[in-house]
């Protein structure tokens, strides 16, 4: 039962999405926002005493997600909520309908009420499934205050927009050990993610223990994979939190790891190798050969008998066709099946797949290239190449996802993954039958550049920003109001043990052998790494190289610059207050005297040495930024010499500078391009 | 066999704990340092390429070792020798003559001698507690240079001084969890302590599982306890790293936890509880019944079969005798049998529990009060009162163990436990043979302010001065390098997974709700928790009282406040030079300038409101230090006046604050004092 708010003084335009009405009208801070929300007034104290009552439906996972609640509430509180202490009264009720499905299906109802009142918390759901998303809303609430930890009231009505909401890590590049899959499902739980993929194997490894035919993992993983048990463990973890694990096994390219031990599988004659470089390669299975089929049946009954999900991704991306070409078999059997090109011999490839992925009991998932003529209407497709491509699949009566513009490997700005919509673009003037096919997204972490240590920062906090995109109705779109929420989710997604923030300082210090790593860290603060696939151009790297430098340890969207960038907007616009003045004369100021401070400390370690031109041009940048303050304050025209050299030498800052851009740059140019002409 | 060094160009004067003899005479930095070591010339470098080599005797431990070393020295370096590719040849090459006993024994030879080239490393031990050493010294040598990773060409000849160098750990007042204990063994090893001294009951908890007597776990732990599995693991897990787990159990005082489900124990009827508070209590077993003493037999029976090791600790401390006092039955029994007081009648009770304690083949260990009159001659008496009574006990021909002196809990400075000398004092004057007797020492981690969050910043890196006491030779005693190298070991821990750093920060966040830390640490970094028992009684704790406040964060000793006080030395002596001049007005600068930008901070969290006072008497501390350098860089006297208020505000900041002490008052206090008097 739903006991009424004790002060139920709604405040009507407090809705969490809507604009601003008033100074009460501070969008939760949360994310994703949820459907609907009502600020109430008051809050709900978070002491010793607190303790949660199950009623209605209940199943042991309820009392696990009430115990990991407690867990989570004990770290961010420091009060022994976790050490069976606690001898309260009830604050914190639960009401559960039902049971949801045994294994966890697409579209299930995620539905939750939540009414927090200074006297209770009542979290309401027709299932399981809701009560997680219910506890995780309540966790994002609460917050120190002068009062204690407190959750401010608020009646929550919630539901996701679209039914799948994705992670996908590939462990066959760097593999991942188990602890790291936890924490990150610990982070999806957070945020609502609802569908872990997991990118099991691809040229550099095969990553899961596979009984039937054991060289895969043993020849194909050098050591590095997942016990059938493991998997089960890691199944079993997802679905407390409310996740689908998707598995994916990439075939006909992308497949070099499994033909170590079976070269016979491949389009050309072996021996081969693990991949250890990044890339497109040539090898590819032989789609002309029965024997293919046969291990791909018997290997795929094995997976779907160990992945309960309904779904199956059998990847299907980058078959670059070399060796098909290069084999007068696979010629000769073309010629003879009329197979016009390697896309129609995909496209016949694939049709087999689905049919054994059908045998099996699943449905079949796969990459854009998937999609061909003939391909049976039920499979899903997963779009990396654009919009576009999964408009047209819904036109074409295919159910997909879109990965495209969440491929969070890229080191893209939050922002830029936020924008992009399932159903914008081309998919906005879908047919709503045809929008229905469109099932959410997926955030996309490929390894090529991402360790044990440091995938965390990879993955976290952008990917909150996407969860909210799929989650929260289309109309949450403030992008300022997202990168606010998005600091308070990072701070609290430490709690949940992940180590996105930590590890940027622990490779720091690693960087300096332990010596202080402040003035390192200024640098670090306001560099990124090279965007897209522009570092694996720039230097050779392979599957050994130690990923240890500044580029590996920073976040991939620096949040200084981006507030600088801010203020430089004021600046130039002419709104800018005295203290954004001040303030950006403050770090210009950091900026330039770091760099003596800094300078003999990066000579001394093998790892930073080739920071040193970075961190002079950073000083010089600030310097400019200061000059350019001081003319614009003064309404002053700058030296024409000064301002020719000066924008020259920006524009080659803005630049790579090895494996790093340095953020700042392209600001204080903005400040330049702005000053008056000199007279 | 051993290879000559392929530079053995000695340098003579350079063993590690001789006095500076030139330039290159600085002292490894490591902890402990060894007995012996010749400094060579080049350096080994550490890349993808490093491998080991096992020659000699070998066993599934060494292996493991071999292992952790490699995980160690991934995380150090960031290069991926964990990961199962190196291909490299071995440049690591380890020769064990021969096995290690079964079970670890006490004064078992622990020497080894590591001969680092820049070609190769040799590692050679007689058995594998040495290689264990040596591997540790090869893992603390290592460092970031302009070359990469490389580790000092040294020849090494170590051996410990005394054979008992332990760590006890508290678990019944707050429970810590076993990931808690793994990693402080972790931490052991690194430092070369080879006994971890479990404290496993006590009046707030009893710890073990016991299936004779499960009401022990079951009502005297409220659910936080070992298994009896788990206890084995944590065994196993120590004597892979080299060190014997000595558990306590103690009696006949700190035994409320026994008396929950056991009532009939104890000296009054019940019902007892289990102890929340701290302090000592009345509760006591009594010692006059047979039926205590079969209790006794029984669970030690049990305990002596799951913890192999020879020694077993039975506490006897603090018996306040109230409960006997009280009771008709026991003082008949005295009466009856001419015992003529308490000490007497728990003189009475200890030898019936020693010959328990015998009968199961284990030799008792206990602390002061164990030593009556009677008791046998090879009980081990742990000293906690004073180094006095150790020596008198070696005297009357008991082995003992220094505590006193050791107690991390206090929250005392490194160099405070680094002077104790367990041959120090009275016990100098001991015979040779009577000095024989003191096996070495104990830190001694008692847990009431102490919560898995924060107990290893309570233990690290302090416990580094203590275990090098313990190990080095007599004569290295040198403050300042003990510093210095303590830094060092600090943040090798890290890469151990010891939190004793890591964990500040993020409670400092927890306080700070996610907001800018800075500020806060600006004070925390100048601030100690009060000393020695005056925390307990300066407010109500008990077990339930959440440790989240600054006191809880702090490291028990400030080193910015150390590196403070001897910039102050220097000012006061005349010899400072002009960088430390900058670097004291610098910092008090920093101090005088963060109040106002930490006030509004600290009164948005209800666990910083109470800081409130404290930042603003650091601001005025911090004011009159700059007055003082001012007036002592001009020659010129203060005003009278405000020399007399500021000296008297200096002492009142010397006082703790709450439970937290302003670290710089002191310092700034002897820069007026050092100020001329106004003519």
């Amino acid at each position: 039962m739903i006991v009424t708010a004790a002060h139920p003084q709604a405040v009507p335009d407090a809705s969490a999405h809507a604009e601003p009405a008033g100074p009460a009208a501070k969008p939760l801070q949360i994310m994703p926002l949820p459907s609907h929300a009502e600020q109430q007034q008051g809050s709900f104290g978070i002491d010793g005493n607190f303790a949660i009552a199950f009623e209605g439906y209940n199943e042991p996972r309820l009392a696990r997600a009430g115990e990991r609640m407690l867990t989570v509430l004990a770290r961010e509180t420091g009060i022994p909520l976790d050490r069976h202490s606690s001898a309260g009264k009830p604050s914190f009720f639960i009401h559960t309908t039902g049971p949801s499905e045994h294994v966890q299906r697409l579209g299930e109802d995620e539905s939750y009420r939540l009414e927090i009142t200074a006297a209770a918390v009542h979290l309401t759901a027709p299932n399981p499934l809701g009560i997680l998303h219910g506890m995780q809303t309540f966790l994002q609430l609460g917050t120190i205050s002068p009062q204690g930890f407190t959750v401010p009231a608020v009646i929550v009505d919630d539901h996701p927009r679209f039914p799948w909401r994705g992670l996908m890590i590939d462990v066959s590049r760097h593999f991942q050990p188990i602890e790291v899959i936890k924490r990150n499902l610990d982070g999806m739980e957070a945020v609502k993610l609802n569908v872990f993929h997991w990118h099991l194997s691809d040229n550099q490894g095969f990553r899961v223990e596979s009984p039937k035919y054991p060289g895969l993992q043993q020849k194909g993983s050098a050591g590095l994979y997942y016990s059938q048990a493991e998997v089960r463990e890691v199944i079993a973890y997802a679905r407390d939190r409310g996740i689908r694990v998707v598995p994916e096994f990439d075939m006909p390219g992308h497949a070099t790891a499994w033909f170590v031990a079976y070269p016979e599988l491949a389009s050309a004659s072996g021996p081969y190798a693990i991949e250890t470089r990044w890339g497109v390669f040539d090898p590819a299975m032989d789609p002309t050969r029965q024997a293919t089929y046969t291990f791909i049946d018997s290997l795929i009954g094995e997976m779907a008998a160990l992945f309960p999900d309904a779904y199956f991704h059998i990847g299907g991306d980058e078959c670059n066709g070399k060796q098909w070409d290069a084999s007068p078999a696979i010629q000769s059997f073309m010629h003879e099946h009329a197979i016009a090109n390697n896309a129609a011999l995909q496209a016949y490839f694939t049709r087999r797949v689905q049919q054994i992925v059908a045998r099996h009991g699943k449905t079949m998932e796969g990459w854009d290239e998937v999609l061909n003529p003939g391909t049976p209407q039920d499979v899903v497709i997963q779009s990396w190449r654009g919009a576009q491509s999964l408009a047209d699949a819904a036109r074409g009566g295919y159910r997909g996802l879109l990965s495209a513009g969440y491929y969070i490997d890229l080191g893209l700005p939050a922002a830029d993954h936020y924008a992009p919509d399932p159903l914008g673009g081309d998919a906005a003037r879908l047919t709503p039958e045809q929008q229905a096919r469109i099932l959410g997204g997926e955030a996309t972490m490929w390894s090529e550049f991402t360790t044990p240590e440091n995938i965390d920062s990879r993955i976290w906090p952008r990917t909150a920003a996407i969860a909210e995109r799929l989650w929260s109705p289309q109309s949450v779109t403030d992008v300022q109001s997202m990168y606010d929420r998005l600091a308070v989710v990072s701070h609290k997604l430490e709690y949940y043990g992940l180590q996105h923030r930590t590890s940027y300082t622990a490779m720091l210090g690693r960087m300096t052998g332990g010596a202080d790593i402040t003035a390192l860290r200024v640098l670090g603060d306001v560099v990124e790494p090279v965007k897209g696939y522009t570092r694996g151009s720039l230097k050779n790297y392979d599957s050994a190289t130690p990923l240890n430098r500044l580029v590996d340890a920073v976040p991939p969207e620096s949040d200084v610059a981006r507030r600088f960038r801010i203020l430089v907007d004021h600046i130039t616009a002419g709104s800018a207050t005295a203290e954004e003045w001040r303030q950006a004369r403050e770090w210009l100021t950091l900026w330039h005297d770091n760099d003596p401070e800094l300078q003999p400390q990066l000579a001394q370690s093998e790892l930073t040495q080739e920071l040193i031109p970075l961190s002079a041009s950073l000083s010089r940048v600030a310097a400019d930024g200061l000059t350019a303050l001081d003319l614009l304050a003064a309404r002053k025209s700058p030296a024409p010499e000064w301002q020719r050299s000066e924008l020259s030498f920006l524009k080659a800052s803005e630049a790579p500078q090895g494996v790093l851009l340095n953020m700042i740059a392209p600001s204080v140019h903005r400040l330049l391009d702005k000053l008056q002409q000199p007279g």
